[in-house]
C-alpha cells in the first residue's frame, strides 16, 4: 500500500513473534504507512531472534517485557516515548496464552492457578498496560488502543477453553477503560475480533484445522488472514476512525453474522451416508 | 403439568393449525394451566377442521381473521373480550409466511410485492394486533404479549430468505411497542426465538432437514420442540415474569450461544475423506 | 403464590444476607413453591444471625463457605445432597464484591490484588461451584443453575468499576460451562441481569440513588425489585424453562432495550435553565 | 486529508441534499481521496440546486431517482457505470423518511400506508438497490456497500417512531444480502450506526435537541459529526477493510456501549431540587 496513513504517528506493538504473527504484519504495514514504533514481547520471545529481524526491517527498538508486570510495562511506555520522541498514538495488544490449554486441562477440570494466569496474561495485562499509559499521560489525544479478540467471547467454541472467558474479560476491559480514557483524554479503546488465524500460537491446537475449515466455509468472504487484519488495525489506528470507541469489531469475513451458509451446509451434509441424505438439495 | 399458573387469565392465541403447531401446544397447555382463550387463524385455516377440534378440546371459540386486516383484528379483540368476559391477559402471535419462499424466489431475486406481503403477514400484523388492542384498551395491566421468532433475525441462515428480515422487523416492533405499552399500561411485549421446529409450515422447505440436524448437534440440550416452547410461553404469560419486557428470548437448547460444538464438529469432520482428516481429534 | 412449581426439587442458595437480599426472597419463594434447599454464605455472614432466621422459616440448613475455596464448596455440595436426600435441581449464585469499590480505588487506579479478588469472588467462584458440582455428579438432569448479573457487563456505567468486568466474566463462564454441563448432563446454566436493586450490598455506594432513579425512569415497567427477581428465578428453576441455557436474561423492566424514554428525557431536560430549554416538547 | 485511499475507485452516493448532509461530506471526502462517483437523490431534491453545486465541485454527474423505483435504480446503476467508465467499487445509501413522523402519527397510532412507505423508502430501497446492482453485475470484487443506520435499531428512543423498525429492517437486509453478495462476488455490505446528527432531515424533530445533548454527554468522545462519519465511510470503502462484512458498525463516540456516564449523570441530577439530591456525589 503506502498511503502515509500513519505518517508521524508513534506506536507500541506487543506480540510479534515471527512472520506468521498478526502483530508482525501490523508492524510491517505500520512501517510502510509511515509510523515509528517500538516492539515488545516476553523476554524469552525477544531472545529467540526473529523479533530482532523485524526490528531491523522497521527501524524499531525491541523492549522486552512481561506484560503482567507493572514495572516492565512502565519501562516499555517510558522507553517508547523517549525513543520515539513524544507521546504515543497507537498501541496493539496481541497477547494471549492459556496454561490450561497447554497442559490439556479441559474446561470442566480447570486448574485455578492456571486460570488466574490465563486471565492475567490474556486480559488483565490489557488493563495494566492502559492504566500505565494513562497514569504516565503517555498517549496523544485521539490515540488508538487495540487488542485482538475472538468470537469465542460471545459464542462457545468447543476446545477454546478458558481463553473464551479471557476474551470476554478483555472486551469488557476495552469498554470500561474506553469510557474513562475517552472521557479524560479522547483516547479510544477497541477490540478487533479476528477470524481464527494460523499462527505459531494457534497451530498445534487439537481440532483447530477442522474449525478453521468450518469457519472459512461459513464466512462469505472466507476467513480473514493476518495481512487482512493488519490493514484493519491500521485503519483503526488512523485518523479515519477517531470517533469509534468501546467497540468490539468483527473482522471475520462475515462469520459472526452467519447462522449457516450454503457452503458449510453442503460440506456438513456430505458427512451423512447417501442413504440418509437422499436429496437435501 | 397443572400448576394453575394461568388460572383466571384470558388470552388470544393466533396460529394454531394442527397438532404440530407450536400455537396448538400452547393452547393445550394454557388450557391445562387454567386459562380461557380464543383461537384465531386465517379463514382458510379455520375451515380446514383441526382448529375446531382444538377449540372443542379446550372449550374455546374460533374467530377467523386475516391478521393483516384491521377490521378482522378489531373483531378478534372485541369478540374475545366479550366471549371471555373481560380484558385480555395474554396474546400469542405465531404467524409467518413468505411468498418468496413458497414461489422459490431466492433472496437476490425477490419479488417486491411478495416481500411486502411477507413483512405485512409476518411482522406488521404484530403491530396491527397490538395497536388494535391498545386502542381498544383491551389488555389488563401486566398482560403479556409474545410473538415467535427465529435466530435468523440476528444471523443469516442459507435459504431462510426474506423471513429473516421479517423476523428482525418483528423483534424491533416488540421493542418499540413494548416501550409504549409498558409505559402506558404496564403490558409487556417479548419475542421468543425458538429452535427450528418441524411443523406443517416448516416441513417441505428444501434443505431444512440438514439444518435441523446441524442445529440439534450444535445445541447442548438439542433443539427445543413445540411442547418445550409451549411451556416457555406459559412461563412468559404467567405472573412469574412480570418485569420482563422488550426482550428477545432464545429458547433453543443453547444454539444462539454456540460457535461450534464437539458433536457438530465431529459430524462435520466425517464429511472429509479419511486421508484428509487423519487425526483432528 | 403457591403453584407447587418446585415441588420435590432440591436446591442450594448462595448469598442470602438479610431480608433485602435477592437470595433471601428467592429462598422464601422457593420454600413457598415446595422446594427444599440449603443456604450458604460466608462464615462471617452466617454468624450475623439473620441467615439463621431465614433457615428456620424455610426449614433449611445453613452451610457456611468461602465461595472461592474449593474444599468449602465441596462441603456445601456434599452436605446439601446428604441433608436434602438426593441430587440437586437448582442453584442460585448471588455473590459479588469488589475491594476496589470498597476501598475507593477508581477504575484507572485499580489495585491488581483487589481486582484478582473481585474476579475470584464475583465470577470465578461460579466456575468453582459448577466444576465442583460437575465432578461430584451432584446435579439432576435438567437441573438449573442461575447467577445474578447486571447490564454493566454490556454497557459501562459510571462508578460500577471492576464489577463490570467481573459480570462480563461471570456471563462468559455461564456460557462456557453451560455448553459442557448441557452436553454432558442436560444441566442448564444462565445468568439473570437484574435491575439495580437496593440491598445491603448496593446501598451506600456513592451516586447509586441517582442511577436507580434514572434506571427506573428509563424502564417502561420501572426497575424490577428483589421480589420480582425471586419470581423470575423460580421460573428459571422450574420445568417450564428446560431448554433455556447459556443465556443472559434481562430482568429489568425493559431498561436494556431502551435508548431514551420520555420520562427520563423529561427529567433530564428539567436540569437546564428554562432559558436554555425553551420548548423541547 | 488526501491519502489517495480511493484512487481509481468508482462510486454511487445516494442522499446528498445540502452541506449539512452526511452524504455531502462523504462526497467531498471521497473526491479528495481520489474517487470518482455519481450522485443520486430524489427528483425533487435534485431540482433544488445544491446538489448541482456539489456535483460541480466534485466533477460528478447527478442522476435523479426515486430509490423505491426499480427502473430508476437500474438507470442510476447503468448510467453510473457508463459515466464512470467501469464497474462500481462503493455505494453509500443515506436515505430515510417517515411520513408517520412528518404527519405526527405516534407509534401507537400508526397509519399503515405510511408505515409501508417508511419501510420502502428507508430500508427496502437498500435491497432494491443491491439487487439491481447484483443482477446487472455492476460491482467490482471487494466492492463496498454502506448504509447509514442508528442505534434505535437496537434500543428504543422516545419519538423515533417507525424509523426504529425501518433501521432494524435495514440492518437485517445488510446481513442477508451481505451473505449472498459476499459469497457470489466478494462484495461486502455493512451499516454504520451513526450518532444523532444535525442535518436538514433531523432538525425540526420535536425533542431532538434534548436527545442530542444527552447523547453527547453519554458518549466519552461526544457525538460523532457528519465529517467524522465521512471519514469512517471512506475507511469502509477503502481496501483496508476488505474482510469486514454483514456488520453494523457503531460510529458514535462510544454511546452504544454506555449505560450511564458521569457527565450525563451530573446533568441529570441537576434536574432535582437541591433538597432532594443532597449529596449524590
Amino acid at each position: 500500500m503506502g498511503y502515509n496513513l500513519l505518517k508521524g504517528k508513534r506506536g507500541i506493538i506487543f506480540g510479534a513473534l515471527n512472520d506468521m504473527s498478526i502483530a508482525w504484519k501490523v508492524a510491517e504495514l505500520a512501517h510502510a504507512e509511515g509510523a515509528t514504533f517500538t516492539l515488545s514481547n516476553t523476554h524469552v520471545a525477544c531472545r529467540m531472534g526473529s523479533v530482532t529481524e523485524l526490528a531491523q526491517k522497521t527501524g524499531s527498538e525491541v523492549i522486552p517485557a512481561d506484560a503482567t508486570n507493572l514495572e516492565d510495562l512502565q519501562n516499555v511506555v517510558k522507553t517508547s516515548t523517549e525513543v520515539l520522541g513524544g507521546k504515543i498514538d497507537f498501541v496493539l495488544h496481541s497477547i494471549g496464552m492459556s496454561l490450561n490449554v497447554r497442559k490439556k486441562r479441559v474446561y470442566h477440570d480447570l486448574d485455578y492457578n492456571y486460570l488466574a494466569k490465563t486471565l492475567d496474561i490474556s486480559a488483565i495485562s490489557f488493563h495494566k498496560l492502559i492504566q500505565t499509559a494513562f497514569k504516565m499521560d503517555a498517549m496523544n489525544e485521539y490515540g488508538s488502543i487495540v487488542a485482538l479478540s475472538y468470537v469465542a467471547a460471545q459464542r462457545t467454541l468447543y476446545g477454546y477453553n478458558d481463553m473464551a472467558d479471557a476474551k470476554a474479560l478483555l472486551e469488557s476491559i476495552a469498554r470500561s477503560f474506553g469510557y474513562i480514557y475517552g472521557r479524560e483524554r479522547k483516547v479510544r479503546v477497541n477490540t478487533i475480533s479476528q477470524s481464527p488465524t494460523v499462527t505459531t500460537a494457534g497451530s498445534g491446537v487439537k481440532g483447530i484445522d477442522g474449525l478453521i475449515d468450518f469457519s472459512d466455509r461459513m464466512s462469505p468472504l472466507g476467513n480473514a488472514d493476518a495481512e487482512d487484519c493488519a490493514k484493519y488495525c491500521v485503519a483503526m489506528f488512523s485518523d479515519l476512525t477517531r470517533k469509534v470507541t468501546m467497540q468490539n469489531l468483527f473482522h471475520d469475513g462475515g462469520f459472526s453474522s452467519i447462522g449457516m451458509s450454503l457452503r458449510a451446509m453442503k460440506q456438513y451434509n456430505k458427512s451423512f451416508d447417501s442413504d440418509d441424505v437422499q436429496d437435501l438439495y
